[in-house]
């Protein structure tokens, strides 16, 4: 059985119900669940003061479980950057122990990318993907199934449906990234994963799209963006039109972005905050390849030699067009 | 007679009549005043396209007036920092201009001490400052008293009050800033300013104290605070608290500041998005002492070897306390 260890590396939990309700959801999907005994710790806006969190941190390190999942996400990991003891998390990795979570979790995730190059994983949190009460929509299928799958280590790849024109695109690297904003305000730091010819993939929520656009012009100055392979966008949600924008939208920033940086820039990987989420293993050897709209991102035997576009257990884009940009996987 | 110009480098101005009640004040304040002929352009939220703005900037910078005041910030020089003559722009300010503003106009700023070491004013912004109608309050006089110093070339130093438990504290360096965002965005580019041994100033708005943390902390990380002689904290003013602040607030943002930076963080600076505001010469060469809770900020004879305790010709701050941390000036 897997061990799941639950803790809050970053913001308060400001209800014990979610977390409850995840932890016995994720038990009944076969998980052997514990909470780490600071999740609930509470000091200001964090899960308690930089000591505990850190201390929960390395706790988790030390026990080394399974999957090491984030109960929320809010702000706090910066805090804890400079004094993480990274060998200690890269050794739970090499012992197993898949650490998962996205939004602040970005800045634990490339903070082990640049200074172990250990992967882990971008995918769900506990409190908002398993945490959620069925009468706001419990559970999300796709979430759940790619999240399973990506921690029995079965899931090879994922797939989804991007905008027309970029058939026929490839790349291989190093598949990285996270929040954006996060991503960002690691930048210049000795926490920012130095990657090359990569693929990067990056999200966010609550971020007008010029702040979006600033952020990404950011990596483009600095070189980040032109160093790598391609660039997947996924969800970017949360935010609120002005009467200033007069048409200036997500649209016309991914437009400013692609006048200036020479690789693809694709959009609708499903992953964000969002319910509908992908799991991608941040620091892995990936391949992606575009075939009319449906994008493949695949791991799975990347840099062993074998042909991978044949036997891949991805998931598969649907055959139809969806309303929005997400879209999910046949089963 | 001091020559004018008003431009709009960034934001859209979504009603003219700010720009024309700035424009007749500045007349009436003594200074020739004309307004950029792309000024009141439209693109989508910028005012005018990229080709539209960046050629707004070259004629003003080619007309080289005695001022060049933006009409206001927004976003959108980050759009054209690749792609700015900074030579073109280094002669106006040698022959005689001073470019001012602040927010957005902090990337020019910067941009030009990265690219040239040029001077340049953080200080008001045209409709904001100038254009407020008089029923929301008018023209703050300590803004425009420094402003006019500021720009005939009298103005030397600057004063304010901090917080207790400073007194004797010194520093000699270069004065630099401006919006925090808008610096932070600059970071890891090009554009973004090598300044050891420097007074860095900053402010902002519409940040909660957690955003404004991490990119203290970024600059932290990316050892620039720790470079500098001094950081003076400005207005941080804009943002809404949070139910999941539990007692966290920009007092707590600075304590999780000065537990980590090895250099004097003073508040109280009079700058930034409020009403009451100096001017800051980006890139000078500057002094600052503290006796008691009273800052001068000096800049007149630094480095030029007169005993400058003496003689300089500052505006003194007021010896007794407010309600708030803005203070103003004796005249």
């Amino acid at each position: 059985m897997s061990s799941l260890i639950l803790y809050t590396p970053s913001g308060v939990l400001a209800q014990a119900q979610p977390l409850k309700r995840a932890a016995k959801r994720l038990a009944a999907l076969g998980f052997e669940v514990s909470l780490d005994e600071a999740a609930l710790a509470r000091h200001q806006r964090f899960a308690g003061d930089d000591e505990t969190r850190l201390a929960a941190l390395h706790r988790v390190a030390e026990a080394a479980p399974s999957v090491a999942l984030a109960t929320r996400g809010g702000y706090g990991l910066t805090r804890l950057l400079d004094r993480i003891d990274w060998p200690l998390l890269a050794r739970s990795v090499e012992r197993g122990t898949r650490w998962v979570g996205l939004s602040d979790v970005t800045a634990l995730q490339l903070g082990l990318l640049a200074h172990t190059r250990q992967t882990s994983w971008a995918g769900p949190i506990a409190c908002d993907d398993f945490g959620r009460a069925d009468s706001d929509g419990g559970v999300d299928e796709i979430t759940r199934d790619c999240f399973l799958e990506a921690m029995d280590g079965s899931l090879e790849a994922i797939g989804f449906r991007t905008e027309a024109g970029l058939d026929g695109v490839e790349a291989r690297g190093t598949l990285w990234g996270g929040n954006l904003t996060v991503l960002c305000s690691l930048l210049g730091t000795p926490h920012f994963p130095k990657v090359k010819g990569g693929i990067l993939f990056l999200e966010d929520v609550n971020e007008h799209p010029y702040r979006v656009e600033r952020m990404l012009l950011q990596l483009w100055q600095a070189g980040v963006l032109d160093a790598q392979k391609a660039v997947l966008l996924g969800s970017f949600s949360g935010w609120k039109k002005s009467p200033l924008d007069r048409g200036y939208s997500m649209k016309a920033c991914v437009e400013a972005l692609r006048e200036r940086v020479a690789v693809p820039v694709l959009t609708g990987l499903p992953f964000g905050h969002v319910p509908t989420k992908v799991c991608l293993p941040v620091g892995a050897k990936a391949e992606m390849m575009v075939e009319g709209r449906d994008v493949i991102v695949a791991w799975g035997h990347v840099g062993h030699g074998h042909d991978h576009h044949d036997h891949h257990d991805h998931h598969h884009p649907h055959g139809h067009d969806h309303d929005h940009d997400h879209h999910g996987h046949d089963h």
